[in-house]
């Protein structure tokens, strides 16, 4: 069916070929473009149940070597960690809806409100958008942290989705990533504490660190490295939680007033809604209690 | 339950402290975790149907503002078209089993084998190494195409996954997505030449071309501005396809041969699967008849 | 490949030549099945999220058509209504889990515990299990409530899944078939009305309450068929709830003493669980407060 | 906001009554069903993907149980095997686009065809219809069969989907059904004579059958019992297969031909496609080079 206008185009067409051949051409490029559109009902349709937290869990992709490549300190390297969080800002900044983030290591979650119809809750909308605009965001802010430490490659990153029917659910899944930076970032803390000032190798530390309990590792930290676990930055032992705050901030405006001749200069206070990084616990019922907006029923 | 842990975390624990407190510190953080960890099961298996042809296909989010922030030349910009294809090439080469990719405009569309075991098919999967691949690739190769042409903000995309069971609905996809280029293109051309060589304003371009068809739109193009638009370049009119090709390398390699005391260079040809781009018509059959790998069997 | 196992099939085999043919044949059957099992990773998993109530709506085929070749009475069958229950009865008792459901006209809804594990919350097992013990149910206890009107062919039924995060969201869904009960029955009780007492053709009494409201409609009832709808039977304006009850039944049974000689006949009180149907308000507080077990959290 | 409504309807509402509440209780009514209706959104979308084959296959339910209090004859017994196709078949007569169905022991699988729009391919359609129709049926029919033997309750069925894309797929699926059948009724033909004939208890003739192979099965049931398996019913070693054909029927039709008196008697040939048992193998080519049309691309 097609053929006429493949030929058509193979050939330098002069202009009353045009003419000529118009009605046919347009005939055949409306029919082609139609007889392929059923390809489009193959697409299957995956929104999300209504009345639920809609997690996104984005992970970086390969990150043990990009880590080792890019140079991180060991366990924990500020500026990856800052950069994390600030790409994770960008996130919750450009996209609709976002009302609580948790981030540590190389993950971050963010958490959408129940009632959100962004995209009318489609799941690939959501997963696609946070880890895009996460993964661009990553190169685009990569020099504002590492300096001269060159990216050597584009990184890439995956992300899940995961709905919460009820608050308890969602509180618990964020306990669950707080657990897991807690006890990662004892393992870790302890671990290169072996192999960078006792010189073990990374087979010696995991072999003495085999089988111990957390108590055990306080207990090397404190008698090994004289190091309290307890006054390890909380931004290692807690991860970051990013949350939208209302902050007062006060500008310098140029405004003439009528009755004067020149322009003068106020004070003047605006409200912004901003992302704030916490890092603080969120397993208790402290956190909750103290910022009772982000589970409100509205949300 | 986690009272005590906090409570003890909060204080500066002294050696003694901890020795008394390990075995209930111990319990508690396992039955921490553990206790959360039942959130896992929310998580639902999206996982594709065996033996259908995997489709990725990634949009720029809110392009329309994006390219006009960055001065994109109209119709076409070259600089934008081949950062796209460059990130499309990124993606092939770093994730498994895409067979074919076909990009125009702003979105490219990833084939994957219809046999493709990576990451047990899960959906998330395919589409967020898709997207966040990409979406990093475009700022780290920014420059490479726009020189001193600053990118403003990291860009989004977003992405959506359909499966075609057969040979046949793939290949109408993918018509369907040359028959859009090409129609789209067609339109744009057009457009852009009334209002950067007519003076139209973008309304006035519009109106006439309302109701126009590809006839129409070829004899404007003739008549007034002397465009035959078949020969306009390929890259605009077909989009551009990417496809694996073994391509024969010769590389020079220094070798030292035992009975010689000096290395010496010798020319060395070697084979290498590369990502090629094309911009061939691919809603014939020719295309096809070509490259019957593509579609093998065992793909 | 199985060539040679069909061709032994098709000739009677003597016995010495099934012991020269044994070990392949074993080969090849074995072969056969596990060369075949890969179609089981076909099947999709269809498990509903976890802590969100399931219901399984169930809905009469084509029972316009039914009811009229089994001469149901109009607007109401009681028998029809007492077998559909009956029905509903049996799927409460014979499946696992089913903490209320709610009946009118030709459907049935079934209210899934929210921490249901059954079937590891397959949707397709709840809702096959559903419509075929309820289908199979019709059939087997028609007699008992249409005597001697004989079944002439038997029913279809369809199904369908959905899932409700939060109480509201269960009671609303039930307050919404309830008050679709309501709106219908009464209509169909005026229509009928005017079908069968008035004498109008069926379109006659459709244009007749055509745009009517409900009041328009009792103050027909009341006013030309001197009757208010309130005292209609509560089957019919509220349809049927099903809850588990707590029973106590009186039985008499036969004990033999050890110090006595005979055996004596005593009565023992014993409390079952029980299905019981209510034709009550469910869209107001009140029932939700009387029986509060049904949405209890461990529910 | 319901609260006047049901307080209205509570009381015996006298005439005057009505028309004074008549337009409060129309925008209660609306207002409830209205603000109810949000519910229908949490129903997902369960589409079965184009162009694939939609398998059903359904279960009987506790059917060990059932079979030992319905007495069935052991290792086949006739009466609910021929229920099974009689209810199959009805399944096939009142469904739409059924191709195939396959059926052994108390499972049957029902094919619909790749291009069937029936229902809009929604999943839960298809598989609530098959079962439903098939226990109804189950039912309905028992007496044809079982005679005298009464049906004691009635019996649950349940139902799963999959989707096979392409036809070498759909073949396998029934060769894997059909070689599970072979499988199993060798065994329970060993077994059952092993009971039966030679007075083992269940234990023992598992204990001796424990790690045979086909070949084994074979020869003691060719040397203990004189029973060469190939000459079993083919019912059950193939299991059944339905199909529709077309039947040429002659009837007898009285027809009064104008310029005669009276009425005459002729025979007709209708054409008529019906669905038609067959007992054969469908592991090989030769039924599908036999019946071509059951695969035909417009299926």
């Amino acid at each position: 069916m097609l053929g006429c206008w493949r030929a058509v185009s193979a050939v330098s067409a002069g202009r009353g070929r045009w003419a000529a051949c118009a009605c046919s051409r347009r005939l055949l490029f409306s029919m082609a473009k139609s007889k392929f559109e059923y390809v489009r009902d193959f697409e299957a349709d995956d929104t999300c149940l209504p009345n639920c937290w809609i997690v996104v869990r984005l992970d970086g992709r390969n990150f043990h070597r990009f880590s080792e490549q890019h140079e991180f300190k060991k366990p924990n390297d500020d500026r990856a960690l800052h950069l994390m969080t600030r790409c994770a800002q960008t996130v919750m900044q450009e996209l609709e809806d976002i009302a609580i983030a948790y981030g540590q290591s190389d993950e971050y979650s963010f958490v959408f409100k129940k009632k959100s119809r962004w995209f009318k809750r489609r799941a690939s909308k959501f997963m696609t958008h946070v880890v895009s605009q996460f993964a661009s965001s990553y190169v685009f802010y990569w020099k504002d942290y590492f300096k001269d430490q060159q990216l050597l490659y584009p990184p890439g990153f995956d992300g899940r989705i995961v709905l919460y029917p009820s608050n308890q659910n969602l509180k618990d899944y964020l306990s669950w990533r707080q657990a897991d930076c807690h006890i990662n970032n004892l393992y870790n803390t302890v671990f290169w504490m072996l192999v960078q000032r006792s010189g073990l190798t990374p087979v010696q530390a995991q072999d003495r660190l085999q089988g111990t309990l957390a108590g055990d590792k306080n207990e090397i930290l404190f008698s090994e490295f004289n190091i309290n676990y307890n006054n390890e930055p909380l931004m290692y032992r807690k991860g970051t939680v990013l949350i939208w705050q209302k902050i007062n901030e006060v500008v310098t405006k140029k405004i003439k007033l009528p009755e004067e001749a020149e322009e003068k200069e106020v004070e003047v206070t605006r409200t912004k809604t901003k992302v704030v990084p916490l890092h603080c616990d969120i397993i208790g019922d402290q956190f909750w209690e103290q910022y009772p907006e982000i589970l409100a029923e509205d949300s």
